[in-house]
């Protein structure tokens, strides 16, 4: 299942490595971003329970086997290659860092250590689940700072990069911070609360303003949010107050946010109304809603769709995935690539954070005992089997929310500092095996 | 399969719309983008046949519906309304514009008219896969026209919002003219034709760049392309070109492509290579095309990710799904909505297209017979059934090809001309019952 969901030259190069019979080789790779995107101080993590769940399902079904068989890239290769292919498993262990942890450039996220095919396939896969949720966690995160005391909906689905897109991106929202989704799906799957009433098309269904709202409110009650831009805002807001309690809301999406809802307000509050909450929504992102906090526009919560589901201000994360070691019988040799401007380090890594600062380190290296750190990847799979479930979304959500309140004042910006304030430094025997590996390199290849 | 995909508050106006009795009316909904994204002049619809499989396929569960009933949202509602639900699936009628279609805002690309539940129901998820396809296809007729008499082909699952928006896109790239993608799954679901041949990983795990080159050349004989930036691009080449034929192509991924191609170029020409191609990744976009296409830089083929997958300049295309029109009890009427910046056209339509300029009308308007037009939106779906096969994406691309070859070269710049050349006009019947639709609603709502 969603084994052809790859890049075709991970195939050639499985095909490959298994004439050369690199195929018993052990492969270490790791995933991580090497630079951070325009205006971000951190990322989020986000959307390890997805690549866990591709892993334990990775297979080829008999039909993708042939219809690989009859390309012309693999006209040259045995048949017992696509035999492999037909038993293939994962059988690696997975190291990772839990759902919810600020994290930084050039730090390993995800580690995965299997037969040298097993982990060149998986490459595609998981730098798309794990890439996108991290993006769409960490925009979320923007969002919800520049709310302040007002909660944030991710309302999305429809204009995110396909339906399953939209599925995700509520996820990965909600693990940054918002209160919950519109997506259903979302709800019933990983338990996200979902949010939503009514929209336009409802008010112009009936025959009048009034009088659907009139049906909404037999509806649904004290959750009843009114809708109330569909002809005049402010006349909207009066047939709402008209038909009295139960009410919970009224919900702009038009016009100048911060007058309407400070005209809104009025009204609810001259009614008596103190407890009813605006909600707006309509084109928002951290940018505007930073905006409206500072002005203390009356806004209790915000809806966010397009600029959230999409990252609009920075639409991609620029992860990678690299090998770092290969094991070959009992040899092992440290890998890294040193082209121009992409520069990798080599060698199994161990991300330790202290307080306020980073320390990158070889694999192997025991847990500094300078000050108190913490350990940041951990394992998550051993010889392809989980070793404990993972947190869930409430979880993960709860661990960003303790992570991101212990963060220096200056990464919660919406703008990069002038000097970033998180210090990211590499082990003293990092930076060794960095200079000995590109040492080897130049040799052999002069 | 995929009901839940949507927002809850379809559900909410499904179970309201239920209770008011009104779910035997009829509703038509359109599906049109209000404005030209960023740089875009015109777009270029895909997506119909996910969106038509997905209707296809709707249905609710039990375990889901049993959910829904769970939630506060639905603590009102009937035990009736989740037996319709069991029993929905999609009956109505649906119009579409085919795939590979350059259009204009304003103009619908999709009609669907079915009871109002399911017609609003399906609103989610047609706007997440006819959008997303729509903005991919559009974005990647930039990259193919700034490529010039070079191909492009589609490289961006891995930096896509997630695994299925990078299959999603691979189709939609190929529509609008990359000659295939990377996705594997894209050539077995789609039959797009799949690229690729070797990574940095590839060549990192030989013990040397040459041992690796060997390798991959006995591999694919004469589809062998090198990657050969790992070390030293210039060193890769000669190395390359040490090995003698077979050969296809050198790949350079990082670098200044211009003078790197060019010396690269040189090298193979003095060797009699004349026939080897060069193939560039890292980084492009349309932008940077532009620019090595006007300097002659001698490059067959381009690889494009992120950029293209995620229509990185411009990422949402801002779709919307508007109700137009209700019947119920043999009495029809025509909705629109008129707040302040959010204005739509009542009454279901056709677009009717001529040489250089459309008109958008009513449906029931005839053929114009003052000049050669083509109706664009065509009958697709009747009753729930599918009326004939879709074109596949080798079609649509077919299409897309003859249509943009007839757009006026203003249209097909990277950048916004002064005066958008295709003019978009409304029929008189169209904008009389424009001014009568809006006319009533002011009476209503005063």
């Amino acid at each position: 299942m969603n084994a052809l969901l790859t890049d075709l030259y991970q195939l050639t190069m499985a095909a490959g490595y298994f004439e050369a019979g690199k195929h018993h080789e052990v492969a270490t790779f790791e995933l991580f971003v090497r630079r951070l995107p325009y205006n971000r101080n951190y990322y989020l993590t986000a959307g390890l329970p997805q690549a866990i769940e591709y892993l334990r399902n990775l297979r080829f079904e008999p039909e993708e086997i042939a219809w690989l068989r009859a390309l012309p890239q693999f006209s040259r290769v045995s048949p017992e290659f696509f035999t492999y292919l037909a038993d293939l498993r994962f059988s690696g262990d997975v190291f990772g860092i839990p759902e919810g942890t600020p994290v930084f450039p050039n730090e390993p996220i995800l580690t995965v250590r299997a037969p040298l095919i097993e982990a060149q396939l998986v490459e595609t896969y998981l730098l798309a689940t794990i890439g996108f949720q991290t993006l769409i966690a960490s925009k979320a995160a923007r969002i919800v700072e520049a709310a302040g005391a007002a909660s944030v909906v991710e309302f999305g689905t429809r204009r995110a990069h396909g339906p399953e897109s939209g599925l995700l991106a509520a996820r990965a929202a909600y693990i940054g911070g918002c209160i919950g989704t519109s997506n259903v799906e979302a709800g019933f799957r990983f338990g996200v609360p979902v949010y939503g009433t009514s929209a336009h098309s409802w008010v112009m269904s009936f025959s009048s303003e009034l009088d659907s709202f009139r049906h909404l409110q037999q509806l649904l009650g004290e959750g009843t949010t009114y809708l109330i831009d569909s002809y005049d805002t402010l006349e909207g807001a009066r047939k709402a107050i008209s038909l009295g309690r139960p009410i919970a809301g009224v919900r702009l999406d038009s016009g100048n946010l911060f007058e309407l809802s400070r005209a809104v307000r009025a009204l609810l509050d001259a009614a008596g109304f103190h407890d009813v909450t605006i909600m707006a929504t309509s084109d928002l992102n951290e940018y505007r809603i930073v905006e409206l906090t500072a002005a203390a526009a009356p806004i209790a919560i915000y809806g966010v769709g397009t600029d959230l589901a999409t990252s609009a201000d920075s639409p991609s994360l620029g992860a990678v995935y690299k090998l770092v070691e290969l094991e070959s019988n009992s040899a092992k040799r440290y890998t890294a690539k040193y082209s121009e401007e992409k520069h990798t380090r080599p060698g199994a890594k161990q991300v330790f954070r202290y307080g306020n600062r980073d320390l990158v380190s070889c694999a192997w290296e025991a847990l500094p005992t300078d000050a108190p750190a913490e350990a940041l990847l951990r394992p998550v799979m051993s010889q392809g089997q989980l070793l404990e479930p993972l947190p869930d979304a409430h979880q993960a959500r709860a661990t960003a929310r303790e992570n991101i309140k212990k963060l220096p004042h200056a990464l919660k910006s919406l703008y990069a500092p002038e000097e970033h304030p998180w210090r990211v430094e590499y082990s003293k025997e990092l930076l060794a095996l960095d200079a000995r590996v590109r040492q080897n390199l130049r040799g052999d290849n002069q």
